[in-house]
């Protein structure tokens, strides 16, 4: 639980900070990620083109209020930076209560939580509150007051690569454009954030690419940007909603038959019971832009409760009661696991394919080095029945329901017996 | 549910005429339909060739009775033409009571209903009598009497054509011959007839042709008489059994994997969730001449309860009760769907296809022209989506299982914003 | 039932033998075996090399026994030859209670019963006791003896041709290797004997060959020695277990998609509702050395209960009162249904494909001969429905779940008529 605590901890760090698709809340998040992990920060100047987008204004914010008319600050930026509209422009006035509840936006059906809004794209401003204040807000005058800048400046995102052994890429991503919400998207932050040091420190197969970046307009901006390197990309996931206590959900690439499908679905159904699995739909998180047409690359996602699968969602709620070092520690758990798979899939061939060879004579069924278990000698058997050049480990693995690490024990013993040979 | 009336008031009307697979019944009876939508009305002479068939005589009857010693009329073909086994040759004798049961025809499991029986291709006569009835009958001598001709004539059956903007057919077809039946048969023919009126008010890419024909013989008719067309039929249904309580049941192509299918499939599953499909079999209604080997027409079956399906199926409780104004309006209603998804379905080219396009800036998404609904924000994003060159508007249907009109009218809109074109 | 009763006297009268992988107790065994089908006896000897294995020298035994301080004996292989482990070497000894220990097996998961085991491939000695005598073992001294012998010899295996119509091939086998075990092996051994007394009566399309030999070692051998042939091999099962009170169950061959596999499968679904299929796996009995990839042959294997899958598996309670007659001549019953539906599956043509051709007009469908049955009817459409050139029999009993003689004999019928032509 070690790593738990770590993963709490980071996300404790970054929760007070105003997250936004641009602005200082990002860069100062990750600068401090650059403690556990160093990356590259990439600013890209606004009114870039991006594929068919253009990188916005930059947003920063110092504080928002409004007071009453006996000067009490009815809503306060400083208590929560979810009172703010994400993206809201300058304003200091006086309105009426009418007026002022044009601006407000609660969510009814969750009374007590604050809602996190955003208006990214079209220039407005507003306060979110929860709707048991909205409710209770007396007639009378209201000074509103939100110190806000929206101006000339950068969309920041950092990226990890590790080199691996090839140029072939992995693609892990998470979004990083959500001010104090825990779940989403803290959680994935501190899982990719730890998944790319624990990279860092392993002998890989791949190029790992490890990307933290604004929601939609930051896939975006990536894909335009390395557009030259995607024949490459072999596998990915989307890393998001990683904290709170669901199962794990797996939503499926485009296609649904991609390798990455495979080897999480072979993963989940073996390892993790309670697990779900999706289709590819184009909502979501930035697996819609990986997934588009044009780019269509094999890139799932993982999380536990889907977006808008808990009530917490883009709430205030969506606190750090509600994410747990269990969960984070499990989640960066399974995509370690699912690393290992994905780095180390290959297809064997049985070198001595009629009937079975006789591991007995050899030392290394039963009798020898104390004696296989009995999962190793069904490994042993497995590995060496589906090694005709059709079968990879994944689909070995699916098969025979056996944990995936004993598979490689048994095909390493395998090859070096003189067995076996890689043939990709 | 005015729709509803009408259904239900033309199937009263037809009740009382006695139709078969030939003979002025049926004439009588497309005449009729013919105030509803004009059609063609093709004679066939008897001894046509028609595939491996031949047309048989035509059969005609005026009255038919049994009398008892005391000059009461027992059974009276007056009180239900369903007294008389279809095709009886005629008949004027006096038997005793033994003599009389080698030619009455009762169902004992279902002892208070009058069965429907036919001797369509071997020469014989029979009354058909309640099971109550029969066992009721006591001794004495009884005066048979059936005014009915068996002679050189035609067949007669009806076709509505309403050309299309392409020569390419789609087929509507359903039985005529059985006389008064409501469920299996007046409520296809109601159907049918309502939905050639519907599609001559229409605009249609397809050529549509509606057929009311005798069972079997009227297909086959058909079909040896459009073999040199058949290649350009793309989509048909048999429709049939439309009126009465059960849900909609379809049963697939010959091969289940025509686009109708798909299409049927797709509708039911998204607009009619306690609906049921089946597999094709060589048995039921004309679906098994249009999928017999030789065609492999790509034509399957809507009905409500599956022949055989209800217990009043081919008795005389399938009367004017069986069938509901409700019932009847739904299935046209399903079938005028089913024309909407068929006559539309698309292929469509993204032509901003990496990434997501910025709708917002264009106006398209959520902020223009008061704002999209949350179904046509998704619509919008499916279309994009799956419009890669691979996918029809039928698998978009599927797959997002969203209203098919919302998704055209995504793709109506996504075309004129220069996003979309269509690629077939 | 005179069939039950035969294989359960067969195996009441094999029962005793003491069979291994090799020695004259299999010798004996094939030997009474050809009271009922005469067959080939195969010897090889000792030493010779078989794909990746040797022939081990061959193992008898004459006599064993533990005899206490006082003489008693209180474990005596003349009481059950369980009671010695299969291949011990020879021994006779004075040892400890504690050193006793090392040599005696027993299982605490099943305290009452004898397990069985074996050491084919590493020297060792044994005996087998039931727990809850081993627990009760006092202090003591013990006299060990086992009068047996390995030595340079053969491994004894018997075939049974049955010469067809062609060369092809069908393969049945059975495991001949356990000693007083009745479930698994002796209701394989008498299942297959009776089946290959039936294949003799029969006139073939297919060349059957029935085996018997002992399990991996034996089929190891036999595919060894017929190399050359093996290509011709179409068909095949693994008969075992076969007497015990489970639901028949299907393991499919390597591939699970040979026709043998939509053979088994049709056969279960349609005529053992509660039958059992699993998928390949690497272990269990013969089909592993069968669908290993170097051979990859259509071999899968019909049980009741599979390996492990009964609480008597290997053990003493696997005795006479665990198999059934009643078992039995279902097992061996619907393994010649098997044998019939694999022997004449066909492809045909439909000779008048368009539309269904008239079969009343012809006399073979409702009112000639008596009557066809509803089930004959049904038989005829869907065979002329279905014989397009793309579905075999086998193809069309699964759709139509008739039974497979109703659908020959439909086929007879039409082929008769000149509606119907074989095309394979």
């Amino acid at each position: 639980m070690d790593e738990g605590s770590d993963l709490l901890a980071l996300i404790r760090a970054l929760y007070p900070l105003t997250r936004s698709i641009t602005g200082d809340g990002v860069r100062t998040t990750l600068q401090r990620l650059t403690d556990i992990v160093p990356m590259e920060i990439h600013e890209v100047p606004t009114g870039t083109k991006v594929l068919d987008w253009e990188i916005p204004r930059e947003w920063n914010i110092r504080d928002a209020y409004i007071r009453n008319e006996s000067g009490e600050k009815i809503v306060d930026f400083r208590n929560s930076n979810l009172h703010v509209m994400s993206y809201s422009t300058p304003v200091h006035e006086t309105l009426t209560r009418d007026q002022l509840l044009t601006h407000l936006h609660s969510d009814p059906e969750k009374p007590e939580w604050i809602p996190y809004r955003t208006s990214y794209y079209s220039e407005d401003w507003g306060f979110c509150v929860s709707d048991r204040q909205l409710q209770q807000i007396p007639a009378g005058n209201y000074e509103v007051f939100i110190d806000s800048t929206l101006e000339t400046g950068n969309l920041t995102y950092g990226e990890v690569i590790i080199p691996g052994r090839t140029d072939e890429q992995c693609i892990f991503y998470t979004h990083t454009c959500h001010p104090s919400l825990c779940n989403d998207n803290l959680s994935g932050i501190a899982v990719c954030a730890y998944l790319a040091k624990w990279l860092q420190g392993r002998d890989n197969h791949f190029t790992y690419h490890v990307i933290f970046a604004p929601g939609t307009v930051g896939s975006i901006t990536w894909l335009a940007q390395n557009q030259e390197t995607l024949s490459s990309v072999r596998h990915g996931l989307v890393l998001a909603l990683l904290g709170d206590g669901g199962p794990l959900h797996y939503k499926q690439t485009r296609t649904g038959n991609a390798e990455i499908d495979r080897i999480v679905r072979a993963y989940l159904s073996v390892e993790q019971r309670d697990s779900e699995v999706s289709a590819f739909s184009p909502w979501g998180y930035d697996e819609r832009q990986f997934g588009s047409p044009g780019f269509a690359l094999p890139i799932g996602r993982l999380t536990r409760s889907a977006e808008e699968g808990y009530a917490e969602y883009h709430t205030s709620a969506d606190n750090l009661e509600l994410v747990s070092s269990t969960a984070l520690a499990a989640a960066l758990s399974a995509a370690q696991d699912i690393v290992e798979i994905l780095d180390s899939n290959r297809r064997y061939r049985n070198l001595a394919p009629h009937g079975e060879p006789q591991l007995g004579r050899r030392g290394i069924y039963r009798d020898t080095g104390g004696s296989a278990s009995p999962e190793l000698q069904r490994a042993l058997l497995w590995v060496l029945s589906l090694s005709d050049g059709d079968h990879d480990m994944v689909e070995i693995y699916k098969r025979s329901a056996l944990h995936y690490e004993t598979l490689l024990q048994a095909a390493e013993i395998l090859t070096g017996a003189g067995l076996l040979e890689q043939i990709d």
